[in-house]
This record gives structure tokens, C-alpha cells and sequence, in this order.
């Protein structure tokens, strides 16, 4: 049997404790919220409450927390882990650059394996965590050139364990995509509700595509405070691209531009059906 | 029993003569393509094309078509109803003051009523037709000032038949308003989609939450290039400071501005949750 500690049961470290304990591994849990964390235990998803001393016996530990706090647990928690210990050690936030490179520096290079699940959504907490949140989902797996192989193997099992599809991807390339695939789409969505707000334009007002484009505004601001800043050399740039473009089919609007209008509209409707068409 | 006709059997149109042939009216129906015609024939949905020579005998007309087809629809057709004809007329646009202009420019302002239901979305067509359609989705009623207070009911009373809860509003407040609710939605995962396609990003490589923000970037570009110049005036500003506000954000995280991040975050969460807030 497994033994897999997960330090913050929020909806991505909550869903992977529900499912790794129904698929009959041994999970110890904790999180800062003692209520959480006797929900957790009540509900029979964590065996126990995960203590410091665990992390000697424990095969697998999953930092399941705001990338800012998982740097923070590497950089207190390095100098504790015996060199004999088996343990490997994962997180599960949206940039893998800065987590590896603490990771590194704490001296535990060699057994963490960074991972990334793209199941997020607007919800957060243990009210939100569920079974099979991961089914089908893909995972990004960034090890660093010191991760052990078997470390790397270990942390791709979880997420199979848990139905989930792992790709290997290298840190930097993780970072550089994560910031179009999804920190961009996650900004613009709060910017258009700073539109919306300032016009006295409530959620209820919308349709259902206005509902659709604004529904991760909801994302928890302290997650995404986070990792705007630790990705914000590839984010910034993404912002302004898309500030740009807006701009100009502000312009193209404005002018009445129907045959540039309708070539920018068709581009995105190619797009959205999944044929690569190149932008104009 | 009420004689309606619906001009185009796309995704409102169609959806509308489903709902209202379950329902036991009598519908008639046009379209510009005969296979659409024929299968909305064939389904049950309409009992037989609609022909010139219906317009004196039906109860009312629903003008289910891009804005300006509609408008041009009005413009030809206005000299051909015989003034004791007890003929409604309505539409389903997205925007109010010009078909409105139209009408009463074409003599036709005392039957003419304006309707927006807003249940539309990124598919379009016959084929994306279904009944259910409006069931309690809102549909803004935009009379002219010359409308027919009966032709107001008569138009109120086809959206009540089929689960949609009415409101009224005038029509230049409608398309302000709805340069917000809609319109800057939509352009926006539009431009969303231009950036991510230049960067050779596929709608597969998304999170959930990058799925929900551009899924109507799919919408029909005839339709929205039509809505886009037909509302520039109030589209452009809002576009515009979209624009301003995204190169603002980029400034925070470029500058790593952590509490203006945040309080945009967490204003834009308070947003979403349906309490009004102000942005900053």
C-alpha cells in the first residue's frame, strides 16, 4: 500500500485525496484550516492528520497549494528530510519554473518532480474537491535534469491512479505555454468583469456567452495574485498582446471594417473548431 | 389558433417554431436554404413554406435573421401589407434602434415590436435548433413609440408560450446595454482566439476555465460582423476600455504589483458572485 501525505486539501489536493483514498491508498492530510481538516478526516478521505514526522515513512508527499506556499514548504522543509528517505515530492501549482528551482536549491532536486493537473476551475476549497475531478484530465509533468527517474515515475503513477493523462514537458516551456493557455484566459475573464462592474452590469444581466466568458472571474484572487507574478515575464507580454488586438478591432469597429471584422470573426470560429488557422 | 411565421429557421428561429408547433400553433416557415426548409417540413415543425400571400392572413411575423437581413426584410416588404391587415411583426436581433428605424421608415411602426431573446449561442443553424430553447431565458421587448400597444402584447404573448420571461425596455437603452451584456463578451473571446491561434495554441491545449472563456469565439461571423457595425457606436468605447484596463493589468504584473493584483482579483471574484462592487 502507498502512503501519500497531501498538505492542502483545497479542490485540487481535496479531489486527489478523495480519489487516492477510494482507490485504497494509505492518505494523510493537512491543511491550515483545522475544520477542513476534520472534514477531511470524517469523511474518510485522510487516515490522519499529516505530522512532520510522517514525512521519514511517507512514499509520496503532494504540495497541493498556492505555487507561492509550495516554495515556501521546499525552502522550510529541505533541511528536514533524511537523505535515506524514499520520499518523492510533487506540487500541483500553474507555474514550475520557480518551484523547481527552490526545490533545487533546498537540495531536493532529486526527488521532486513537478506536476501540473489542468483541472482548475472557479470553485476552490474542500467544498468544491470531488471524485474524478482528474479523469480524463491532462496532467504536465516537469521534472528538473536532476529528478530521479523513478521519482519521475512515481509521481506520473498518482496521476494515472487517478485517471488523469500525463504529458513530460520541460519547466520553462511549461511556463511559457501556461501563460497563453491559461493565465491569459484567466485575467482577460477578470478584466472583463472590471468592465462589467464598473457599469453596474451584474453576472445575472449576461447571456449564456457572457456567463461562459466571465464564469472563471470567480477564481480565487489569492491563487491567481500568485502565479500572475511568479509567470509574469510570459504573462505580461500575453496581456499586452491581446490589449493590442482589442484595440484594433476596437478600431475596426469603430471605422465600420465589415470584410477586417468578418476575417478576425471567421479566424476565431476556424479556430474554435480545432483547425489551426493562422490569425490575422 | 394563432397563424405564425417564422423568416429563418436557424438556432432562434428554428427553435422558436419547434417550441410554438409543440405548442398547437399553426407555423409557417421561410428559409434561404430548401434543405433546411424541407426538413423543418418533414419534422413536423412547419406546415408549409411561408408565401407572400400569407402576410394578410397570419396573426404575426417573426423576423429570425442577421440584423441586417432583417432590416432589409422590412425595407422590401413594408409597401407589400395591406393597411387592415391585423399583422404583428417582430425580430430576435441583437440590436434594437435601427430595425425600429427601419420599420417606421417602412410604414410599419404600429405593428412593429422589437424582441431580443437572449438565449443565443456559439452553434447556429437548423441543426442546432431544439425545443426548450427559451425556457426561462429573458427577451427584451423593445416597442417604438409608435408600436401598437395590442402588437406589444401580441409579441409578449409568443415569448410567454414559450417559457421566456419578457421585459421591456427602449431600444437605444437596449443597445447600449447590450453592447456590454453581449457584445464586448463576444468580441473579446473573439480576440481571445486571435491570440491564442497566432501562437499556434488549440482549443484542446485549454483548461476548463480556458474553454468556458473563448467556447463563443465559435459564433457565426456573418451574424456578429452585422451586430458589431450595426452597434459600433456604443461596441468601440466598450472595446476600448477593455483595451486600457488589460494594458493596465499587464502593468501590475509586469511591476509585480501585488496588492493592485489582488484587490483587481478579488473585485472581479465579489463581481461573480452577484454582489455589485465597484472596480477599481
Amino acid at each position: 500500500m502507498t502512503s501519500v501525505g497531501v498538505v492542502g486539501l483545497g479542490l485540487i489536493g481535496g479531489s486527489l485525496a478523495r480519489d487516492l483514498a477510494r482507490a485504497g491508498w494509505r492518505v494523510l492530510g493537512d491543511d491550515r484550516d483545522a475544520a477542513t481538516l476534520a472534514a477531511a478526516r470524517s469523511a474518510g478521505v485522510i487516515l490522519r492528520p499529516l505530522e512532520p514526522r510522517d514525512l521519514g515513512s511517507l512514499d509520496l508527499l503532494v504540495l497541493a497549494l498556492p505555487v507561492r506556499a509550495s516554495i515556501e514548504w521546499v525552502r522550510q522543509a529541505g533541511g528536514r528530510i533524511a537523505a535515506e528517505s524514499p520520499l518523492v515530492i510533487t506540487d500541483v501549482g500553474s507555474t514550475k519554473a520557480s518551484i523547481l528551482a527552490a526545490a533545487d536549491a533546498a537540495g531536493l532536486a532529486g526527488r521532486f518532480v513537478g506536476s501540473h493537473p489542468m483541472a482548475g476551475s472557479h470553485e476552490s476549497g474542500w467544498s468544491a474537491a470531488r471524485t474524478g475531478l482528474f479523469r480524463d484530465r491532462p496532467v504536465w509533468i516537469c521534472p528538473s535534469s536532476a529528478s530521479a527517474p523513478a521519482a519521475v515515475t512515481e509521481v506520473e503513477r498518482v496521476w494515472a491512479a487517478v485517471g488523469a493523462r500525463t504529458r513530460r514537458l520541460d519547466a520553462a516551456a511549461h511556463d511559457r505555454r501556461l501563460a497563453r493557455t491559461s493565465h491569459l484566459p484567466q485575467l482577460t475573464a477578470t478584466a472583463l468583469a472590471g468592465v462589467l462592474a464598473r457599469h453596474q452590469v451584474a453576472p445575472d444581466d449576461l447571456g449564456p456567452g457572457g456567463r461562459d466568458a466571465t464564469r472563471i472571474a470567480g477564481s480565487h484572487p489569492d491563487m491567481w495574485t500568485d502565479i500572475a507574478l511568479d509567470n509574469r515575464h510570459h504573462i505580461a507580454p500575453a496581456l499586452e498582446e491581446l490589449a493590442r488586438d482589442l484595440a484594433e478591432l476596437a478600431a475596426l469597429v469603430r471605422s465600420g471594417d465589415a470584410p477586417a471584422l468578418h476575417a478576425r470573426l471567421h479566424a476565431a470560429r476556424t479556430w474554435s473548431h480545432g483547425a489551426p488557422a493562422p490569425a490575422p
